[in-house]
């Protein structure tokens, strides 16, 4: 991967999320920019933090609980206190305050917690000792993440091995991670090795976070990628161009039914139809054994405007009109080839591979 | 279908092309402007009707063929000449401009071909009668046109019995013809009969013609119409919703295999792996037998910044990225249920089916 240097890769590859060279600053790619400009933003004070993961300047699970993780050890870093009492109850004030940013994010509250941990962990200690404990485990946090995904990359590459082009969803990319990603690990992995995946992107409508994020972040890296309008995915899979289908997950549940971006589950259907393998890749933390099946998972309906606002300047649907928005959809295990996880890759009967992957 | 009043329909219904009322100008819905705005216009000069058709003012083959045979008659009839040599001429000039308005519609050719055939015929007669003869070969079409849609329609309907709800792919309704359309014909004859039917309609990207269009013709006829970005047609044809689909067709091969907007396709495989009827409708003259199958039908490639420009005023996707963007796709005819036009039905086998309908 390259070099460090404070938490930012060199070598054209980057960390999405960090702490600064100088330690004292979250430091992120304001995403709501691209594909436009690629803005990097540092910031210390919570309410920048906040305002980041709020306005989805930084998301995707794992990039927000580190973004989290890491703003909070800065913002903490400047407190003055007299004593622990007093440092433990502005370090709470903030935590709470943080966890308002993005509530149903589970990352967000799990790195808030760890981080709070170490704070009582450390409480007979002097603040300074405190500040820097706090700093440690947000980095800790992050590098975790990168060798996260990394382990899902390694896990996945033997997939894809003599694969020339896969087709992919959405964004489970750098951009929703620190670095590699979750879909994207295995292809930036082979990068690495010298196998060169070309990379078609469905552009994911109605947000486009395939046209805005997963085309800029692989144009970043030097990998061949090919952006489509979702319609397009059954011209590509039939022409045989696709050697396999690979995306994130939000949610697995304990029979491998998979919860990923709205548009998932009919790209899993043509797959199957061309005789094209479909990949879910994802750490285990979303793995979820407390939904028996896809159908305990209540898909989130979003605001009919992100399918009707403005395009040109016009309306592009009339005033008034009926829409769906679901967040996502559920595609059922059948479908689905192999889960990757940083643990490995989990086949059918997918309740037992995951049951084992989460014992472990 | 209501009372008639200058080719224009009333009963809130009306023809999306037609004579004015005074049978002086071509009159046409915007479509351009829709859905933000519904604007008529009324032309007479032959620039403006080129211009209308070039600038998809007026787009959909039945509706080009229609706009360029009124187009045409009205600008003849402004025709100023001392005898029919002088007239003839500047009515081929005519005639030729338009055809170049959209060079590869084959209505258009079609329709602007039969008006100069009724200037032939009619040649030893009175110039005012060679013009209300154009007037009248215009009117013709047009409500050959018509009748042609309402046929598919009833052709359409009995496949339809007792449906709750259809999904449609990009805009085969009225707004592509005068009236009815083809795909969405049996709708709308079906609300005649007091059958409501809920249409899905899948946007359409790039070009969004399922939001901008069939979901404003159908809000505007009062039937229940929810939109949906193409991506989300998995999880309604999964949900047991829907149950038919039903489409248009560019151009239909020999055999039954089926060039329709991009999208098309993957709807098809969708709704034979969820258990849903796929009907294909149009009229006989979308059937080309020079075409054996769809592997002979040339897939246009159209521009990048359809899927690339600009969102919000921000661009969708970085620039220089690759783009697939091609026009329409192929659906082979083993994915399509039945073939509705205005002659009847035709099931597998359909080159039997289609062969015994074009010699009729």
């Amino acid at each position: 991967m390259g070099k460090k240097n404070g938490g930012v890769m060199m070598d054209n590859k980057f960390y999405t999320v960090s702490l600064n060279a100088a330690g004292t600053k979250l430091r992120i790619i304001d995403q709501t920019k691209l594909p436009g400009k690629l803005v990097w933003v540092e910031m210390d004070e919570i309410e920048q933090v906040w305002q980041a993961i709020n306005t989805l300047m930084v998301r995707g699970a794992p990039a927000i609980g580190v973004a989290a993780a890491i703003g909070l050890a800065v913002a903490a870093g400047n407190i003055r206190a007299a004593d622990f009492p007093e440092f433990y109850q502005q370090f709470c004030r903030m935590k709470a305050y943080l966890a308002t940013s993005r509530p149903t994010a589970v990352n967000l509250s799990w790195a808030l917690e760890r981080m709070k941990r170490v704070v009582l962990f450390n409480k007979d200690r002097e603040l300074l000792t405190i500040k820097a404990a706090l700093l440690d485990e947000a980095q800790a946090i992050c590098d975790e993440d990168v060798a996260r995904c990394r382990a899902i990359g390694e896990n996945g590459l033997p997939l894809l091995e003599g694969a020339r082009a896969v087709l992919t969803h959405c964004n489970a990319g750098q951009l929703a991670a620190v670095a590699y990603g979750t879909a994207l690990a295995p292809i930036y992995l082979a990068q690495e090795k010298g196998q060169h995946i070309h990379v078609f992107a469905d552009e994911t409508r109605p947000l486009l976070q395939g046209a805005r994020l997963t085309a800029w972040e692989l144009q970043r890296a030097g990998i061949d990628v090919t952006l489509l309008c979702d319609n397009m995915a059954a011209t590509v899979l039939s022409s045989g161009a696709v050697d396999a289908v690979i995306v994130g997950a939000d949610r697995i549940a304990a029979n491998g039914d998979v919860a990923n971006k709205i548009g998932t589950y009919g790209v899993a259907v043509l797959a199957r139809a061309f005789g094209v393998p479909f990949y879910v890749a994802a750490p285990t933390s979303t793995l979820d054994i407390g939904c028996s099946t896809g159908r305990d998972i209540v898909v989130e309906q979003r605001d009919p405007e992100e399918v009707t606002a403005h395009w040109y300047k016009e309306p592009l649907a009339p005033e008034g009109i009926s829409v769906l928005n679901p967040a996502f959809d559920v595609t059922p295990n059948e479908l689905v080839s192999a889960i990757i996880t940083e643990k490995g890759v989990i086949t059918a009967p997918f309740a037992e591979g995951i049951a084992a992957q989460l014992a472990r």
